[in-house]
């Protein structure tokens, strides 16, 4: 999809050595057409009314897209030596500008690194740039899938989601991309006149979780597989969302149950669901779930009928099909935004221990400006939900007020309408060293200067 | 193994017609020697001096053994019609009487019937006398595994577990039987005079969970498998106790890390673990983990150098071999029960948002009176920890006074000193309306009197 910003504008002069650059990287596959890149140079911010305005115009001068490690290497030391910006990306589907260049330079575009460098059981290796989908197509016929993706798997690279993402459908049993385990390794470069390449094994890969490749260029990942269940899509409606809530932590708080996604929305947001509007009855609240066929008796018992199942059917990627999974997450926002321009998100997390309370006081506190959509999940271990609600637009202002609201009530907000790494992330945020890290990896300060703002170079 | 009071008196002239009973049987096997019955008529009720006291010399009149469904029906129907009790038994390798006939009667030894009806992914039916060992054996295989077992897995029946466990190996990342799902469906046979086949399913399972076969003869369980990681056995030895818990608690709540077993066990108990001494260090406390391959790494980045790992190798479960589970949950007290008979245990619940706490304060009240053992499960969908304590044993007063502690201390005891359903479970016992079900299933009240002690037969 296309951005509302059209980028129309003619090609300033660079401030950097351009020419110098593309002549020393040879036969590095690059784009050079301004529109071209200034398309290329944005991703989903524009959800954002804040970021919208604020990134408008930002763009990277050309892009390289490399089709190995030892391209990336030829880019990292041809800007490194001439102190030229690198912004890395995957295919541009976060939310925060993340893919974003600052101040220009190059956009390192690593979509085309999707090999599958090798898998075993429950462990695979593969390039940045693989397709969530298409690494979870290798694996599926061997028994294995991806524990978790966005709801933009179709579309997403699994280095994108790795440096920018924060967990998504299956956190609700692995718990998000932060937690131990879920990240085995990565392979990155580093941006100095001679890179070097660095393997972050454990703990050590939280260095690079939600920097949005501000702290080295991320080339492979090693990732952890869950057990691939047949997944069946389920949608029931509810009279009352509280209703949908109550139902949905039972399932999420239900360990014998295998399921994958939990999703309370409350109306009218499912009036918007094309497709799926459907099998949403009007004037009702839904709860969207992935379930494990052999866990769909027991759901149903758990159900106890309350609740109308409007839709029971095997979850289905094929490009023809929309999956459940695309009515999620911040997905639920898109599919508002479509009709409606409007409106914008926060992202939540609601305390563990008083979820419905919490809901309940949030939801009546705002009415039709604020409304909500769950995501259960599993944080640090313990069942809660983060949460996308969708919000009426109106002021920065009162944006604000709205964000101060929640977490005086105990709710963490990760705020998506600022665009840096510090900023942005709160709750979503590890506490490794990754400032540190960084002084290591990009001594210079060229990965996307201005990201991760605390930064300051170590080198001139 | 054998208990401590051999039965070694003479048989007493039967209450109940046991001739016409074995004659209208016909060729259902049966066990009419005394000193067989008599040995049959027992189980590890023993680790508790005072089952040891109560259940003393009780017995049945003799032992059947049916090959299938309609051997229990005939053995159902032919004892409803005489009015003799029958007392199912797996493998009786439970701890609370379970299997001791209290009336007398029959005993229905379901061991003999151990097929596996069906397998699907995700789900095994099987005859109720299926060994959970074997019932692995055949799945794993085609990767698959029971989610749970107790630390008698290598002993014991399915049937047994279910109508008499109430989790174990396994739970930290399932839950334990009575969480929804985990059981999916029991066929059962009524104690009439025409006796009935009645199939549970979903929450109605409920019905059967830890009433040790009160509620209606169980012949065939629908379980729901989880995928059959290869577990590795892990020991790390820790200076100070509380280290061990910590850590364990950490892996616990760590949902990225795939586990079965999380077992923090105190100084010293440790010094009675036989085979395993060589990696238990004298005068440290220990941490006993199943950890999946896959998650190995990620396990020893957690751990961070945290206490030293002293054994590290692939669970075997071969019969020459020791499975580290088999020194956890109730094996830990049988460690110590082979070397020292003077001890006995509790089964503990602690509080789930105040573990560490609960911990420190009873293992300081007790000191050597108490040396604690936990096993970090998922109840009820949050991470806590269970306990069974080894108790220095003195008087029967002493050891009430040591439950009436924990439970004012918040720690939720299941006294495992009594051998009725109502007063052994507490925790563990589901609201089903089980005595409801056994007017169904038991009219007479045949199945074990007295076992389920409130219930007021509906027939004569």
């Amino acid at each position: 999809m296309n951005s509302s910003q059209p980028a129309n504008k003619a090609a300033p002069a660079s401030r950097y050595d351009i020419a110098g650059l593309i002549a020393e990287l040879g036969d590095v596959p690059l784009v050079t057409d301004t529109t071209t890149v200034r398309r290329r140079s944005r991703d989903y911010f524009w959800y954002s009314p804040i970021l919208n305005a604020q990134l408008h115009g930002k763009s990277a001068d050309i892009v390289a897209v490399p089709r190995s490690e030892a391209d990336v290497v030829k880019v990292a030391g041809a800007c490194a030596r001439r102190r030229i910006p690198i912004t890395p990306r995957g295919l541009s589907t976060g939310n925060y500008g993340q893919a974003v260049p600052l101040e220009g330079g190059v956009l390192l575009d690593l979509s085309a690194m999707t090999r599958i460098v090798w898998h075993k059981p429950g462990v695979v290796r593969v390039e940045a740039g693989a397709k969530l989908v298409d690494i979870d197509s290798a694996l599926v016929p061997a028994g294995w899938e991806l524990r978790m993706h966005p709801s933009t798997k179709r579309m997403a690279t699994v280095g994108g989601f790795v440096c920018g993402g924060s967990g998504g459908v299956g956190s609700i049993t692995h718990g998000g991309l932060r937690e131990p385990g879920n990240v085995i390794a990565a392979r990155m470069v580093t941006v100095e006149e001679t890179p070097r390449i660095i393997e972050l094994r454990g703990e050590a890969t939280q260095k690079i979780n939600r920097t949005f490749g501000t702290t080295g260029i991320v080339v492979e990942l090693e990732m952890p597989l869950a057990p691939a269940w047949p997944w069946i899509d389920v949608v029931v409606a509810f009279d009352d969302f509280y209703d949908a809530v109550q139902v949905g932590h039972e399932i999420a708080l239900a360990d014998g149950i295998v399921k994958k996604l939990i999703t309370p929305i409350k109306w009218p947001l499912p009036a918007y669901f094309g497709p799926l509007k459907v099998h949403c009855p009007e004037g009702k609240s839904i709860l969207a779930l992935m379930i494990a066929e052999a866990s769909l008796e027991s759901f149903k018992s758990l159900l106890k009928g309350r609740g109308e199942i409007t839709l029971e059917m095997p979850m289905d990627e094929s490009p023809a099909k929309i999956p459940l999974y695309e009515y999620t997450w911040n997905h639920t926002t898109l599919q508002v935004l479509k009709t409606d321009r409007t409106v914008t998100y926060l992202q939540c997390l609601y305390p563990h221990d008083r979820v419905m309370q919490a809901v309940k006081t949030m939801t009546e506190m705002f009415g039709d400006e604020v409304i909500p959509h769950l995501e259960f999940i599993r944080f640090g271990g313990r069942v809660t939900c983060s949460a996308l609600p969708v919000v009426r637009y109106s002021t920065a202002e009162r944006l604000n007020e709205i964000i101060d609201l929640f977490e005086e009530n105990g709710v963490t907000i990760a705020n998506p309408h600022v665009y840096t790494v510090e900023d942005g992330s709160r709750h979503k945020r590890t506490d490794a060293d990754q400032l540190g890290f960084k002084r290591e990896a990009d001594p210079f300060g060229l990965l996307n200067p201005g990201k991760m703002r605390t930064y300051v170079p170590v080198r001139g």
